[in-house]
């Protein structure tokens, strides 16, 4: 029976959990099987078993991984000391940098959360909806000092957050700018829609 | 056994088809039973046969609805004397409202159409390919006549179609504003950020 091949930057557990967001991203996760992910890591089923519990864990891992690494980079970007507009710049860039280069993870956490059983289901919920209020907040002060538009501050975020989400549509289609001319082309219409 | 209700202004398949978006757009089309559908309409499954063929024939009614409704939106506007960046305005309204007000339907015919059948499933993946490159066309009058920024005009349809389909988060937020606000907000920030 074959073992689970690493290199030095991955342990079999991320090698599972990446495999198992491409399978989630391609067939959603309530249609793939523990024996199609082990098919797709080049192991028999019983031996994930070494290094996961079950299915629900992998998902709970790929939806903390992203909420964790968004939360962080919130937190980050809070503590700078630049204008508002400026933040949202940068968290834009960091959504669509992230859907680039991170897309079948963050795809997955984005559509399959709901899959979550409590107590993770509510805890990834609060952070969803803690991470919007924060986001919205910093769209607020830029308001406040004359930065930002006088517009709906929630309604900025939904368009942000749902615009990057499909970029799932520009990876499935075949004739396509760069994501870098996508990046820009984005910032270009959203952020300068934003400013006053 | 009960009758299908119906008033003058709705057939009985109209009824079923209407009872069906909102079952699919719950659960999913693949999770919903033809015995729920039954239960929903107030019916025996048996009787939903003498209106529809099979669950395939009212995913295809709901996604032809909105892929014809929206068509022929665009025909409308194609013809309309007004500047691009007004045409682009009104596109992005009609979307809004579609989204606001035949909410099930179109949420349904966005997220559920992988699951038609050929030659239904080609044909819809066409008309929504021509739909996105006559929105992407009048963009691009915009650009060559000095209205519109010079930007990728197929990422600028990709922003707006996905930032309303993420109406979705609005329906389901509990403190929420007005319809109306959210579709001023909506077009404050695209239609400003595509204004050049």
């Amino acid at each position: 029976m074959a073992r689970i091949k690493v290199d030095e930057h991955s342990s079999r557990k991320d090698i599972i959990v990446s495999k198992a967001a491409s399978l989630f991203r391609e067939k959603g996760y309530k249609a793939t099987s523990m024996r199609e992910l082990a098919d797709a890591v080049g192991v028999e089923a019983a031996s994930l078993y070494n290094h996961i519990h079950s299915k629900t864990e992998i998902l709970h891992v790929i939806c903390f991984n992203v909420a964790n690494r968004f939360m962080s980079h919130m937190e980050s970007i809070e503590l700078e000391n630049v204008s508002a507009i400026v933040k949202v710049e940068k968290l834009l860039r960091f959504h669509i940098k992230e859907m680039l280069h991170q897309y079948e993870e963050v795809y997955v956490s984005d559509r399959e959360w709901k899959h979550l059983t409590d107590p993770y289901l509510s805890n990834f919920q609060n952070q969803r909806r803690t991470y919007r209020k924060r986001f919205a907040a910093i769209i607020e002060k830029g308001i406040a000092a004359g930065e930002i538009k006088s517009i709906d501050a929630p309604t900025a975020v939904l368009i942000m957050l749902h615009a990057v989400s499909g970029i799932e549509s520009w990876h499935r289609s075949t004739a396509k700018i760069s994501g870098k001319e996508l990046e820009e082309n984005m910032v270009t219409i959203m952020v300068d829609g934003l400013r006053k």
